[in-house]
Formats: structure tokens, C-alpha cells, sequence
């Protein structure tokens, strides 16, 4: 490969062949391509695009740039769900053992959480001895006895991403709507799931700002997915306001713990229900939505979505004591009420600002080696559109030690008014 | 300078601050900055640009990264020439002496051939032992007793042009004006001259290929120069045959000292007329163009300007044998005659083919190590618009040994038709 060739053409806008891309990153993983050169590739890609057939090369290049799971001798359907990062989003860990339950299985790789949105590792871990480093051997096992696993994401998956994501990183070229369709596309094309369902956050908590903004990415990611060889859908889902009342790891947990004993916050169970609809449908387990639907809730109603959550726990080597009643994790030390300043309506929340409050407090991180605290969070006794009276609670504010600063964040966070306001919908869009 | 938010704004196309394009530079020379994030810059320059201000800064930083010369103490004018590179340009050989011997100091620094086009510093050294690597004080002192020095680009001569042109190289993006005219600049800046006077070259042996191309080159030049406080001016001159007949080093230079004999090529004489005229009114040596220019054709006439030659050949240990009378340099081993297969008017010819056929007989190089042979070339009998009878001589060939395919390639180069041909000008355009 002649990486000046490959570097003119990109910057001339000259559509890349995709044996060119795939040459183009083995050399990259071989060495045989310095990083400058790769940086410069980056910018011009950020400024004058991949097409989606440049974009499924990429996708492809990446994901067998490392090890990649295949799980059709399993005898049961696949599928897994990724959301592009909200605040309070703990839905993975309840659609994971309630798909699993319904006969798909679910071999789910996670992420850890980094700035304003949490991840679901660090979530599991907030469970007392909770592991997710197991082996492809331990994977395997757990996924023909139990249908779920969630894991970490280690370096062998799709190392090229991370290769060209840590360039992207100090080159400010990681807001590319290409780049970041192939990164999520390749990790979880590796990860091997047959089915793929996105969910696209929107509004002041995600990524995406704007509805057109997430419909297109849903669009790039789905028309990505099935040019992989994967069954695929998105939703666009609000992000206005944080997913639920939770935010913070051992409290998402006891959260996700709620809906999947039927109970919990309205949103999150909706949503679960939504996006699990969707992996029953696209892995082919269900020939309907209603069908998918049906089955969903009689496993919550049940109690066998319950039972295989805590088999997942137990089988991870976590203390299943911390989850199986309320109050079974480790409370923060203080707890501080945060009260309305003036009554009135809730008219709009900040939510990347409830987010970055989280990971002020100690729940999140701002580098990937910062310690969290599982026991410190916030929960949410409002949400948009409700009346509240002055010095009523409109949060809970759990905390390693008392910091005044925290509840002034969190007051300036939610806006009280008189206008009418219009509950936000939980789903924006499908794509389907 | 935080480097991230640095290419985060020219990918954006959010104007530079000349201070911060300092500071990057200065980071950059430091070490600071790695070649990932120089790169990527790059590449946001060449599809995003830089304005008029950005790129008087970069010209700057380019030029305080390294050791400035200051002439203001010689107590005369001061000037130079540059020229964008062409085929048979040997116009500063003549140029250089003749401007000194009417009063302006020339302390040229120039450089070697690459690619099609050739290089002053390659056709002095074809002068038996001409030293092109003087001290800073052995150029102050052949300035102030000669008035004129030529002398190759040492590494100390903004060396972050150096290192930002390496990158360019191997990431494909040398072919960007602001870039471009930062290097040119920053360069002939740092040299010291008062007056710095352009030859942009256009035609198919010109990089401008067009005389649009040309002219928008030869403004920013003009207005960069200007921005970074030395006079200049412009020509735009014709490229679509060799400038006089010698193509080759030892023959160039033979070529150039009949001309400053009063004798040569026309064109190349009038060149070299033109550009003087600039060199001497932008440095204020003559108040108008017709007084500088008799004073040069006086200088020519009288002599003075080929004595000054032979004593910068002198002055430099050149042997002044191989100059003085015509055939004192050593000859190719092999001349053929290049017969014209039919007969008819030159309708055109290709330049650059000739520029590269005298590369590949050894008159050039294609990479910075390769050797060169000073006695080969090629000397063109015919130009664009005369007419030729077939067997009658269109060029000869001066070989290292007999090469037919030379010969063939040369004829090639050649294009003979009915159709009327009107003769280029020489001069195309000027800015000044």
C-alpha cells in the first residue's frame, strides 16, 4: 500500500477501495504505518467524509484486526443492544438476563463510563465481587448455561479501533460521524451477537442535540450493521431529562434490580421493553413486535427475568446479598435532600449537568484511571412537566461527605417556571 | 498551547491568532507537539486553508525558528530573486552578478534540483571546486567586497520549515498554497534581503499549470512577503518550453555566462533583464523601471556584470578556466544530434517531459541522495512557432553514453503540425 496514494486520495475526495482500507489498517496494526500518517488520514476523513461502503471497510478492517466471537454453534439466537451514552441509563442491565430469558442469548461487552455518561461495567461492579474479565472459554460456558454474559471490553477486541481511536483522541478527530459508526459497529460485529439493536440518545444529556442529528447517526449505524452481515434497528430515545430516577452505580443497580421485579421507574421499564422487543424481532426469536412484547412482560411478571439476573450475578462471582433486597448495597455516608427554591413546574432539567455532577461527587470519571465511589449518586424525585412546591424534594443527593457546593449544582440543574410544558416522549424515533 | 483545541479550530476553519501560530511552532521545534498532531494540522490547513494573516504568522515562526541574517549595516540595497522552478532556468547565475555590479548586494541562498526541475547550487558546483557551504562571516565578507554570495540552504535556515515540509512529504499535503508560500517566504525572509522579487512559472514544465493558478500564487507571495516587511513584486512567465536552449548543469551555466557575456538566448536574457529591473527599483536603487533597466543593459555591454561573475567564482574556489572561454567544461562522452522525424512548424512542446528525460539521462535526481553529472543535458536548436524541415536538428542530447532511448523520448517531446502557431510571450502577467 502506498500510504501517500491512500492519504492524496481521501484528501481529494476520491472514494477509497475498500481492499485499500483493509490494507490500509493491517498495515497500521503492522507497523508499517506511522501515526502521522494515520492522524492525517483522520483529519482528512473528518472533513470530507466515508461513504458507507468506506465505512463498512472500515468496520470490517477494525473488527478482525483482533479476536472475534462466533456463536452460531450455540443453537439458540443472538442479539445484544448499545446506547450511544445517556445519564441514568441502566437499561443493558435489565434487557440483558430478561432477553436471555425469553431464549436469546445475549453476550454482551461493555464499557466503562467516561465524562458526563456511566458505563455499565463500572455499574456491575458496584456489585460486591462482580468480575468481568472472564475468558472466551468462561463466555462461552456461561452463555450455553445461562444465555447472558456481560464482560469488559479488553484490548483483543477490535485493537485497531483502539489503535485509531487514541489518534483520534489527541487530533481532535473523534467527532466524526464515519469514525464513530465503525468504532461501535466493529466492537460489537467482533462481539458476535447476529442480532443489533441501537439506541440513539438525544438532547442535552447526549451526544446528539437534535433529533436529525440521531436520526441520522441511528440511520448510519443500522445501514452499517446489516452491511456486516447483522440483523439491525435503532431507536431515538429522549434524553432530556436522565433515564429514570437514578444516577449513580450501586443506585442504577438497585434501580435495574426494581424493573425487573416489576417495578421501578415507568421510563426504564418502557424502554426495556422497547429495545428488548426489538432483539427478540431482529435475531428472529419472535415473528412479531406484539409477540416479542407479550413475552417480555410475562418473564418480568413472572419473576424469571429476576431469577436470571441473579444467576448472572452469582455466576460472575457477585454477592448477590447486595441486590436481591433493597437497601443490600453499602449506603453513601450522607444523604442530603435537595429541595425545590420556588414552587412551580419543572420545565427543563440540564442533564449533561446532572451528569457531570455525578462524576463531580466521585460516581464517574474524567480519565480513564480515576477511582468511583459505587455508593454516591443522585435520584431524581422529579421529572419534566410535574408541579412541585417550594421546599418540596425534587432529589436525593448520596455523598462521600457533605458538600454544600453539590446541592447548589444539582438546584441549578432542574428549572422551575410557570409556561406549560410538554412531557418530552420517550421514543423520538424508530428505525426499523 | 493546548495542541488539541489548536486543530480543533482549523478543523472547524475558526481563524488562528498569529500569537498561537507562534506558539505552535515554537512547540513544535521544542519537541512538545508530536509529528501526529503537526500532521493532522497539516492536513486541516490544506482542505481548510490559511488566511492572509494566519500565513504571514506561520511565515514568521518559520523564519525565527533559525538563524536571520540582517544586511541593514552593508550600507547598500539589498535584493533577491526566487523562482518557482522550470525547465532551463538559468536566469539566476546572470541575474545575481549583473544586479551587484549596478549596486544592490545579492546575498542569494538557493537550492538544488529535484524532480524535473534543476537547482542553482547544482549548476555552480558543475564549476570545478565552486564551494556552496560558506560560514555566516565568510558570506559578510564576500558581500561586502563583492556584493554578491550564493550559498546552498543549510539546515540553521528556518528549520521548522524543515520539519513541517518532512511531514508534508509523506502526508500528501505539499500541494497547499498557504504552505507553500510560508515555506517560500519564510525562507528568503530569513536571508536578509530587502526586496525579494518572484518568477512564478506557468505551463505544462511549471507547477502552475494555468495562468489563473499562476497569478493567485504570485499575490500571495507578493502579500506575504510584504506582511513580513520586505518589498516585492511579481512576474508571471511562461513555462510551456525551456528558458533558453541548455537544459544540464555545466551547459546552464555556459548558457548563463553568454549571456552575461551580452551574447545567449534572447529569453533568457530578457528574463533576466525583467527581473533585475525589479530587484534594483524595489530596492530603491533606481527610481524607475527604465533607468534600472539601462542601467543593467549598460552593465552587461561594459562588462562589469561578467567580471563580477568571475570573480563570485573566484571568491567561491571555483575554477574560473571551466567559464571564462566557451568549452572549458569538461564534455559529455557521447553528443547526438535529435533530427526532426517530419517536417512542419512546433506547435508545442512537452515540458515537463524534457525536464524529466533530462533527469533520467543524469542531469537531475528524484531523490535528495542521488547523484547528478554535471556534463549531461540536453540544448534545444528549435522553439515554439518555428519551422522545421525533417532531418533538420531540433536539439542535441549530451550523454554519459549512447542511449537511443533518450533520443526517442526527446523526439517525443516535440510536437510538429500544420496548424499556425502564435509564440508564447515570455512575460505574462506582472504584480508589482
Amino acid at each position: 500500500l502506498d500510504a501517500r496514494a491512500f492519504l492524496r486520495a481521501k484528501r481529494d475526495r476520491v472514494t477509497h477501495e475498500p481492499d485499500a482500507i483493509r490494507q490500509f489498517v493491517r498495515a497500521c496494526m503492522a507497523g508499517e504505518i506511522p501515526d502521522y500518517q494515520i492522524s492525517a488520514w483522520l483529519m482528512a476523513v473528518f472533513l470530507n467524509g466515508l461513504d458507507p461502503a468506506e465505512t463498512g471497510a472500515l468496520t470490517r478492517a477494525f473488527a478482525e484486526s483482533g479476536r472475534t466471537f462466533d456463536w452460531s454453534d450455540l443453537g439458540v439466537p443472538t442479539a445484544d443492544k448499545h446506547s450511544t451514552g445517556g445519564v441514568g441509563d441502566k437499561v443493558s442491565l435489565v434487557v440483558a438476563p430478561l432477553v436471555a430469558a425469553c431464549g436469546v442469548a445475549v453476550p454482551m461487552v461493555a464499557g466503562r463510563g467516561l465524562g458526563h455518561t456511566g458505563g455499565t461495567v463500572d455499574k456491575l461492579e458496584a456489585i460486591p465481587g462482580f468480575r468481568t474479565n472472564l475468558s472466551p472459554d468462561a463466555m462461552r460456558k456461561q452463555l450455553e448455561t445461562l444465555g447472558v454474559v456481560i464482560v469488559g471490553q479488553g484490548p483483543e477486541l477490535a485493537p485497531a479501533d483502539g489503535l485509531f481511536y487514541a489518534l483520534r483522541d489527541v487530533t481532535s478527530t473523534v467527532e466524526s460521524q464515519p469514525l464513530i459508526v465503525a468504532s461501535i459497529v466493529s466492537k460489537k460485529a467482533a462481539e458476535g451477537a447476529q442480532a443489533l439493536i441501537y439506541d440513539v440518545k438525544c438532547g442535552n444529556g447526549a451526544f446528539m442535540r437534535t433529533p436529525d442529528a440521531a436520526r441520522d447517526l441511528a440511520a448510519r449505524l443500522v445501514e452499517n450493521t446489516r452491511a456486516v452481515g447483522r440483523a439491525s434497528a435503532a431507536l431515538i430515545t429522549d434524553m432530556s431529562q436522565p433515564l429514570g430516577a437514578a444516577i449513580g452505580n450501586a443506585l442504577e443497580v438497585s434501580e435495574a434490580a426494581e424493573v425487573l421485579q416489576g417495578r421501578g421507574p415507568a421510563d426504564v421499564r418502557e424502554l426495556t421493553l422497547e429495545l428488548g422487543s426489538l432483539m427478540l424481532l431482529r435475531s428472529q426469536a419472535e415473528p412479531t413486535a406484539h409477540e416479542a412484547r407479550s413475552r417480555l412482560e410475562r418473564a418480568l411478571a413472572s419473576g424469571t427475568a429476576w431469577q436470571r439476573f441473579l444467576s448472572l450475578v452469582e455466576a460472575q462471582g457477585g454477592d448477590v446479598r447486595a441486590v436481591e433486597r433493597a437497601g443490600g448495597f453499602e449506603p453513601a455516608p450522607v444523604v442530603r435532600q435537595v429541595l425545590a427554591p420556588t414552587g412551580g413546574r419543572i420545565t427543563a432539567m440540564d442533564t449533561f449537568g446532572l451528569g457531570e455532577l455525578s462524576v463531580s461527587i466521585g460516581a464517574g470519571r474524567t480519565s480513564k484511571e480515576q477511582p468511583i465511589d459505587p455508593r454516591v449518586g443522585l435520584v431524581m424525585r422529579a421529572r419534566v412537566g410535574q408541579r412541585v412546591e417550594a421546599g418540596e424534594p425534587v432529589a436525593e443527593l448520596h455523598l462521600d461527605r457533605d458538600r454544600d457546593d453539590a446541592v447548589d449544582r444539582l438546584v441549578r440543574c432542574v428549572r422551575i417556571g410557570d409556561e406549560p410544558v410538554v412531557s418530552p416522549s420517550l421514543v423520538l424515533d424508530r428505525l426499523d
